[in-house]
Parts: C-alpha cells; structure tokens; sequence
C-alpha cells in the first residue's frame, strides 16, 4: 500500500521537472516514469494519460498560488496593504518555485484553454485579487474601476516579469536577477497599482 | 535567381506557421522545407541550421513590432497620448499577427537568452516605450519615475493579455475575444499608466 500511495506523488514530481526541463512533448511518458522509479504503466494506471498527468501537476502549481492569494486578500488589513501583499506572495511564490511561471504558460501555450481542475484554482487565483479591488472599492480607498481588469494589471506585471526576468536582465543589467531586482519590481508595481486606482483628488 | 531569392522567405513563412502550431522541436526540418517547397538541406544551406532560422523568424516578429513603437514614441504629442499609441499599436500587431505573442514566448521559454539580432530589436521596443516616459517626465506630464520599470508595466500589461485571452475568457466572459474586449482591456491599461505615472497633486 505504501509504494501505491507514493508512485503518483513521485509521477507528479518527476512529470514537474521534466516539463519544466524540456517541455511538454520532450518529457517522454518512458523519461517520467523511469525518474519516478515506476513502471511504464504507472502513469495510465494512476491518471490515465500523460495529458491527465500534465493537467494535475499545473493544478497543483496555480493551486498553491492560488491558496496564498486566499488567504492573504482575507486579511483585515487596508487594500493598498492588501495589494502589496498579493504582489509580494506572487515574488515569494516565483523565488520558491522558479519553474512555476514558466510550466504556467508552457501547458497555457500547450493546450490554449485550461481543464476544469486547474480553471477552478485559477478562478481562485484571480478572484483573491478581485476581492482586494472590491473592498477597495466599498471602503472608498479606490476609485470606481472594474475589479476584473485592475486584477488583471496587478497579476500580469507579476507573472510577467518572472517569465522574462533573464531577458529583462540582458537588457537592463544583471540586478533584475538578483533578489534587489526583484524586491525593487515588487514596489513598481505595488505603487503603479495603487496611484492607478487612487480615488479622483486624492492627495 | 528568382527562386533562389525566394526560397529563404518561404522557409521563415514556413517556420513561422510550423512554430507557432506546434512548437519548436516538432517542426521538423523535413516539415518545415516540404511546407516552403524548399529541398530538405535549405535551410542549412540558407540559415545554417533550424536554429539560425527560429531566430530569424523571432527578430521578425519583434523588428516588426519594434519598427511600430519606434515611430509612435517619436510622434510630437504629449506623452500621456503616446502611452495610448503605444499600447494601441501592441494590440494591432496583436490583431494582425495572433501567432505573434505566443511564438515570441516559445522562443523564450526555448532559449531563456535572446540572441543578438532579437535582443537588438527587443532594446529598440522597450527604448520606445522608455523614451515616452523620460519625454512625459521631462514635460512635466509625469512624475519622476524609473523610465524602465514604467515602461515594464506597460508592455507587460498589453503582451500579457494578448498571451492569455483565451483563459481570462473563460474565466470572465466571451466578450474578452472580441475586438470590444481588446478595446476595452486597452483603454484600462492606458487608464492605468496614465494615472499611476501623474505628477504628485494632480488634479
């Protein structure tokens, strides 16, 4: 019983890095199954298809994030502070997990829509910052804005830097690479964000 | 002559349309060649190698892209009208090109570096938006501000969407794939800069 509660984690694993290393086709269901120490068979037996196998390890990626966000955009603090709170836990959650941002837009670019399981987590994802707007909103620390797109400017600088930090760093020197680099980005946007919504005459 | 002249702009018209549908690594060389009508040693012959050709097909697409910024952020207008230009000319290389956004992140997420003449043309694309913003700064239009950064949280905003629209249309409605929905996302991202970037006290 043992070694079957474990196979799937260690499918789940190997399938991460190997996606993340080579990409989606590349990783050979033969090259996962060999680095999970499991048989040929394992990853139809657990999941039933290397594309079931591919959609659980993203769920667990954009559910991980997702869940910090949750909770972070539940705390009683201002929005702004909120704000600032969800864009540090999208830094932290990339310096944690560096392959994240980038096997989020492999399977993205892979299959143009997402499966159900990892939609409901990205629902919780967006919704998190949605929230934050939202309250902002009623409390009237922001502008009248739709919640939707303000929490799409906060999320897209986010991911988006993590994608092209490398070239970013080609481009306007190597600090963008180091932790400064990115806690310096993490306060552009945080402030971008925050004037944006800003209410009319604010001072 | 004539067909010899030809057959490179087939091959990248070839890649091109083969990258984009399939990735990299699946478009094959014999592929790419019997879709441009070429003999399967063109592209060594033309190129060097598939590699040689990918990046030709990238400083394309960035060129192309970069050639349009360029001549918006040197329009004699204030800079606040420029941001506008700026991101309404992403959204209709965007709309022109739909291949566009997401080739220019396969080559990324493939090569993690860009190489020379890509980067050259990527320097000449952010240069653009950079230089709206030390313009609006040196006006008076915006406050001071790293012009990088600012210009960072432009682009982002506007390639993100492009890269992800079909899942924030499944998340937040049809109307997102919909030329209405790209306008409407424009008009926020520009909404967004303009204000995050006015000068302290504003009205």
């Amino acid at each position: 019983m043992k070694h079957d509660v474990a196979t799937p984690e260690r499918l789940v694993v190997a399938a991460r890095k190997l996606f993340a290393d080579n990409g989606f086709d590349r990783a050979s269901v033969r090259a996962i199954t060999r680095a999970a120490r499991a048989n040929l068979g394992a990853i139809t037996y657990h999941f039933g298809s290397k594309d079931r196998l591919r959609d659980e390890v993203l769920a667990r990626i954009v559910g991980a994030l997702a869940a910090r966000l949750e909770t972070v955009a539940a705390l009683p603090l201002p929005a702004t502070t909120r704000v600032r709170r969800i864009v540090q836990s999208v830094f932290e959650h990339a310096a944690e997990h560096p392959d994240a941002p980038r096997l989020l837009v492999r399977f993205l670019l892979h299959t143009g829509r997402l499966p159900a399981p990892v939609l409901d987590r990205q629902r919780v994802l967006l919704g998190s910052a949605v929230r934050v707007v939202q309250d902002g909103i009623a409390a009237g620390e922001f502008r009248p804005v739709d919640p939707f797109l303000a929490a799409f400017s906060i999320l897209s600088q986010c991911i988006w830097f993590h994608l092209i930090r490398g070239v970013a760093a080609q481009i306007n020197g190597a600090a963008l690479e180091r932790p400064e680099g990115a806690a310096a980005m993490a306060d552009h946007i945080t402030d971008m964000i925050n004037r944006a919504l800003a209410p009319e005459g604010a001072p």
